[in-house]
């Protein structure tokens, strides 16, 4: 794989930061109108664009299928975002000359960062690469992208931005709106350069800290939006199985298994009770279940290296493994441990690893399940099985204070990309408090702009008094929505 | 100056991190009252605190009252923003077993990050300190706080923390809610103790950002608020100065001499058109100011050295002092270079200098004046005085790219605490997208967390049905206001 060089890094640098005053000035027709385009583009393209994505993921057709659909619904999620206005959260306070001291006309709106570097993903070649989530909301926001592309994907890489640099063209969007550059090295230039205002990242925890010190490292800091790392615990409580052990035990195991273990929301830790059975349903399970290729050789390496160090622990045993695969292709395996050990080593038995494998926690009673689950570190997400008779509310608390989303029914591996999706956590699910999926990751590329005393034709558009009579606004500290 | 122990530090973060549940947990109304109780007693005990911060700062009684008012005011803002509840961005999405895949039910809320460590600044003992702006966002937001203390008003400090540890017990919040620390070594070891889960500080750039290094350095990194340095351009264009030069003059020379020149928006850098006699006009009125003593020694060292910094470019020159002061006090000073010399060396030309001395920056032409600005760095604001004839199309858009609030009339040194003011702008003016003054200061402290297919019983009482019908709120995308 080649890298872009420092001098053509530039070049496209420049001409994102000579085509950032037009995206910023652009209305929300313009800019709804070019993430349709882009949408437009790949769906016309879709078969070429699977073809080519399954010869360099081994994901399959019928997942890369709903991929690209997933991507292009996310455009499209965001046009309507645009339109809809609220994201710009536009506030007006009229003067008050008898205020003291007297207040003068204010107007606030978010407006474009300026040029953002997207950071594709390995697991999601579509959705979390060059025309995803990142790059859709960095262009919602109204800036130029320069996108990273991943080494797992590099044709895909290529065809994807040729196809999004077409659409935007055709769509009337400057030169410079959208480029690619690839390589670890012009990653690391990337977001060190001074016309890049922000920076999105799925992937390593390792690789991300790395950027995430660099751009925070810059002269002129910069934030680095990361999605790094995720256990996504899960608790099962007694009643629950006695309810309904055999769903759930089917559940994890389609949940750990989807998409061969390589989901960012992998259920990856889960507390259950001791000695309610839970184990055996779910090795019944687990035993026919199957695995396949992973996505590069570096992960394919890694996954029985990470299962090594689990089972390097004294407390962790086998309680199954899936069908023998083919030759290069992972095996599903469940490993099981207590919660005493895992309060203990955390650093051992609570590490993510990328692949089919979950770890089943023993619990004996609340206090154990308790300071085990303090020793998780922040998630994407939480998943609390349990029955109405169940006192929940200490469990509840650790959960929502360790997770982004947490849920009560169903697995994590689901992310629904809507208004109310929030993909994110604490450290080291995400370093920053937004979401990388849904309408309001938009705001991690906005930044406030406030208008004092101005003439109504040095105004945005979108802050005149003629556009807030179609747009959801405060004034004066009242919401309204027209 | 005392320092406090680290073991002190502990368990106050302990106590701190017991009591965010029950900040997390608690309704709009108690929060409200808490707010209202902070400043309630703060008001009440007016006469007390005032006295103590004009021995300690010289800022004297009138500004120091009026300081109290702003702080009240601004606790009683973030109370109204509480129960007005658009803060919490609720969304609801309901399920759709029709979409492929189903969709799950999602409920998306705002909610605390947990124990804040607030960074108390010098210039503005109460607005800015124990009880200002970051305190209050933080509590609005649901979160203990835990105040590092200004060297500059330790005894200040101490009294305002009584008595907000008093108002808040006397409402019923819990133990740990607030609490103080001082000494640098106790600022270093909170920014990083992992319990405190954000930052928020007003001061100088070098010392921003040496915590904002600490912050970003953590094994888990915070967010860190830093509002650092800004030198807040003015642009007079030759229309503004035929049309109103007495005028613009009068007013430059008293926004750069308010409160001493120790304002965060001071005007410090101000391009005028060469040959159009506005430095005479300024000098006219400077001869005339009055200046005073400055906040601290240190300040009051580093005022002349900061002039005698910039006298030291050759293209410097003095257009006029204010009367001598008396001794001790910092005597105002207005300084002349060319926009040549700015796009040169703007390091040694543009860096911020607290007290009363401001740089006008002649300009022979918009190319001249153009390449100046883009050597200015991040700014709270930046203001443009023109006429209705002048193209400032150009200009206006390095301005909204350099600062956080645009002005058009008036000065940039009153700073309304409104829905709509941004108080913020690119580094160094702030590390983040976000304000540090005004209504949605309160963004700063919270993060999402969305609820999936959660029992009605389980979520917090703002995100059940019968709350939202008194709260604005997105339901499948389309926002009500109730």
């Amino acid at each position: 794989m080649s890298t872009t060089t420092t001098q053509t890094i530039d070049q496209l640098a420049a001409a994102a930061a000579s085509a950032a005053p037009i995206w910023r000035a652009s209305s929300a027709s313009q800019r709804a109108g070019w993430l349709r385009g882009i949408a437009d583009a790949l769906d016309a393209n879709i078969d070429e664009l699977v073809a080519i994505a399954d010869e360099e993921t081994r994901l399959g057709e019928t997942r890369l299928r709903g991929e690209v659909g997933r991507t292009t619904g996310q455009l499209r999620l965001f046009a309507t975002v645009v339109e809809e206005g609220s994201y710009l959260e536009l506030t007006v306070d009229d003067a008050d000359a008898t205020a003291t001291p007297p207040r003068p006309e204010l107007r606030r709106i978010l407006t474009g960062v300026g040029p953002v570097a997207a950071f594709s993903a390995s697991n999601f070649p579509f959705a979390f690469s060059v025309a995803g989530g990142d790059t859709a909301s960095a262009l919602a926001a109204g800036n130029p992208v320069i996108v990273k592309a991943h080494s797992g994907h590099v044709r895909l890489s290529h065809r994807t931005a040729e196809i999004v640099t077409e659409a935007l063209r055709a769509g009337g969007a400057p030169e410079g709106s959208f480029s690619l550059v690839e390589g670890r090295e012009a990653g690391n230039a990337l977001v060190q350069h001074p016309t890049i205002q922000a920076a999105g990242f799925t992937g390593s925890i390792s690789g991300g800290r790395a950027l995430f010190d660099l751009a925070t490292g810059r002269p002129d800091p910069i934030p680095f939006y990361g999605e790094l790392g995720s256990v996504n615990p899960v608790v099962i409580t007694s009643a629950a199985v006695a309810a309904r052990g055999e769903t759930l035990a089917q559940g994890l195991v389609g949940s750990f298994t989807m998409g061969v273990g390589q989901f960012c929301t992998k259920p990856g830790v889960v507390f259950v009770p001791a000695g309610a059975g839970f184990e055996d349903l779910v090795a019944s399970f687990a035993t026919s279940s199957t695995g396949g290729p992973l996505l590069t050789d570096r992960i394919t390496d890694a996954f029985p290296e990470g299962i090594a160090h689990l089972e390097a622990d004294a407390s962790v045993a086998v309680v199954a493994q899936g069908e023998e695969p083919a030759a290069g292709s992972a095996r599903p395996i469940v490993l099981s441990t207590d919660a005493v050990a895992v309060a203990a080593r955390p650093e051992t038995l609570l590490e993510e690893c990328f692949g089919p494998v979950t770890l089943l926690v023993r619990y004996s009673n609340e206090a154990e399940l308790l300071s085990a689950l303090e020793a998780v570190t922040g998630s994407l997400t939480a998943t609390l099985h349990s029955e109405d008779g169940d006192d929940v509310d200490a469990v509840l608390e650790v959960l929502q204070r360790k997770a982004g989303r947490v849920l009560f029914a169903g697995w994590p591996t689901g992310v629904a990309v809507t208004w109310s999706q929030h993909h994110g956590g604490p450290w080291p699910a995400t370093t920053s408090l937004h979401t990388s999926v849904g309408a309001t990751a938009i705001r991690r590329f906005l930044r406030p702009l406030t208008f004092q005393d101005a003439p109504e034709r040095l105004l945005p558009e979108s802050l005149r008094d003629a556009a807030l009579e179609t747009l959801p606004h405060r004034r004066n500290g009242v919401l309204r929505v027209p």
